[in-house]
């Protein structure tokens, strides 16, 4: 069943490339998948401009009533590709630091002011900023093979994509800074537990039970949903641009930082 | 025991009467409940503007010191009665409309500033604004018969009561909009998880457990449950009312929308 | 292993001396035990004072990357020790209670502003103020055998430590009033359901587990830990000194109440 769906749906088309993804549309869904998977999806700089760009795409599309992300392979996202930081000389960090904090503060931005519903499918293990983000989705549904993981602070960083505010507000700051200061990895269950994710899903039935969901909910009248999502999101609006903001300029610090890097280059060493 | 404690309860005696609904004073509860059982307690404009005045009249009833919300018979209510919007030909909509957002303004606004503690005990099945309603309250007692369904996008209209705010807050967005943008119906035990519920209660010792719970709650200092009741509501106070007026904004709109008839006459055609 | 790890570790050593507290310095680790197990570490004004002085010197603490907040014995705390009330004669009364609001809202604000991790362990029954100031720690380990309480209605008072704005935050308010207008009890699985607990540990392994686990965290990049605190606190500081101050001056009326004389008196009787 997952071939013949996967078969079936339109590719890219005459849609826009973006590096590194695949955007796939079926009826009135606008799937952006990861496809990086020999490289477990890691962001490369490309890819943070091409989702927010797809975003953008999806916002303005009117075919499209609801967008989805997911990624291809066995992993969803293994985040931020640490090679980000590594491919530039000691001199230039100060300017990889600038650039990284407008392109994330972009990035997010875009998940901020998404005026659709957002489904993100967690197909396999999701690090970092991919977690961080699901608490900017509208649901979430995630394999059981799932993991979710934000080492922030044991990489010499710190939180973004709002969870310094998305993740209390979900889950209490009993659990969220287990994940978010204390490097806490959790299983699926423990992630729907915490009300990150709205269902687990047996990872065999995962591309099927997921794909009838989304073909239901992208039937619903599209305004309804459209200016539903806008109004849910409008009481925090102000606070989550405020807080991205806040978030990206700490990182750039971060990034610059002697405990950041040691902590990547202690991660290189181990590999 | 339900019938003894039914009839050692006062009728509403001297108080105001009010349309489709039953006002009990035992002791020191002030009990509203919806009684319109033929049509599962769907809600007229009168028991919008009832209910609204119930509440304030247990405001200020000084023998009241906690407030309680039920139904009579097997639901507890079927939600906004759709004939609320049938009844009226095309021309009379614009104005059906307006009329209609400042109930639904005055109707959440006596939960939102009701000043003592207010407890729901959910009886059966539960739609739309009664649901919504919920996250306004201070406890929630529900059956394990009870389910909640807020199929909001699907009718073409949008969250009201606060639930666009008071839902992600409650549940987190994943789950949050799972209820109010996609439709999903849940039963007791994942409201209970949720945190709708304070507590799921077999069906046939609901009467029974939640007399003896509010019994014992109503002889608490009454000061005391009211000032912290308005305490704990004061950090978000302004900004519920403002949540309240942008949802009805939306609504007024919704209503007159082709998406929104088109849904309305389904249902009809359906039944 | 308890024994030997206690035996391990310094104690206070050069440190200042608290009344009621016992502070232990174990590597990066700055621990304050709530140290007055006959009283069941029920809080003198002396030890709030206390408190707030010593998170105060573990924030200074070159040396410490996180703060732990413990018990003594078998009790984790069991809230403001009512003699507090009682040692005055009428007439000083609202002297008493004039002095206790800013003590509180000191010690309060101790917690709102503490720039490290904090974690709290609680290793029995926690009553009152040590079960509202979870609402502000970063992670709470319990034992199974701890219960939390707070019946701050049925003593004539009110909310404080911020739980009026935490607890409905953490739980929903459904949950939350259950607990700071109802006076219901809770176990251990049902604060780590309603998460205001990170984990709950058999009592058994409660020590050698805890140990394990903050030993660990003491270790990961320090600035990184302190900055994330920060960062996650930010978006709500305002607010929490705001509700601090709100609750302290509902509190200081309170303590002056007729209700809070009537439920503290009996308290005593029943003794």
């Amino acid at each position: 069943a997952e071939a013949e769906s996967a078969a079936a749906a339109e590719d890219a088309g005459p849609g826009v490339q973006y590096e590194g993804l695949k955007i796939i549309r079926e009826g009135k869904i606008f799937k952006i998948q990861l496809n990086r998977p020999k490289k477990y999806n890691a962001l490369t700089h490309d890819m943070y401009r091409g989702i927010a760009a797809a975003l953008a795409e999806a916002a303005e599309d009117k075919a499209c009533s609801v967008a989805v992300l997911t990624g291809a392979g066995d992993y969803y996202c293994s985040g931020n590709d640490l090679s980000n930081f590594t491919n530039v000389t000691p001199d230039q960090i100060p300017k990889m630091a600038k650039d990284a904090r407008y392109i994330l503060i972009d990035f997010v931005r875009a998940f901020i002011d998404f005026p659709k519903p957002l489904i993100s499918l967690v197909n396999g293990p999701a690090v970092g900023i991919s977690v961080t983000t699901l608490g900017l989705c509208d649901a979430v549904y995630c394999s059981d093979k799932a993991t979710f993981q934000t080492p922030f602070s044991n990489l010499g960083q710190s939180p973004e994509a709002c969870s310094s505010y998305t993740f209390p507000k979900i889950m209490g700051p009993a659990k969220a800074n287990e994940l978010l200061i204390f490097n806490k990895k959790i299983n699926a269950q423990e992630a729907f537990d915490r009300n990150l994710v709205s269902e687990v899903i047996p990872h065999d039935k995962f591309q099927e039970e997921t794909a009838k969901r989304i073909e239901q909910y992208s039937k619903f009248p599209p305004q309804s949903m459209r200016l539903s999502k806008v109004l849910n999101r409008s009481s925090e609006l102000e606070t989550l641009r405020r807080v991205n903001e806040a978030e990206a300029e700490l990182l750039e610090e971060r990034w610059q930082s002697q405990e950041c890097m040691n902590a990547i280059m202690a991660f290189f060493a181990r590999k």
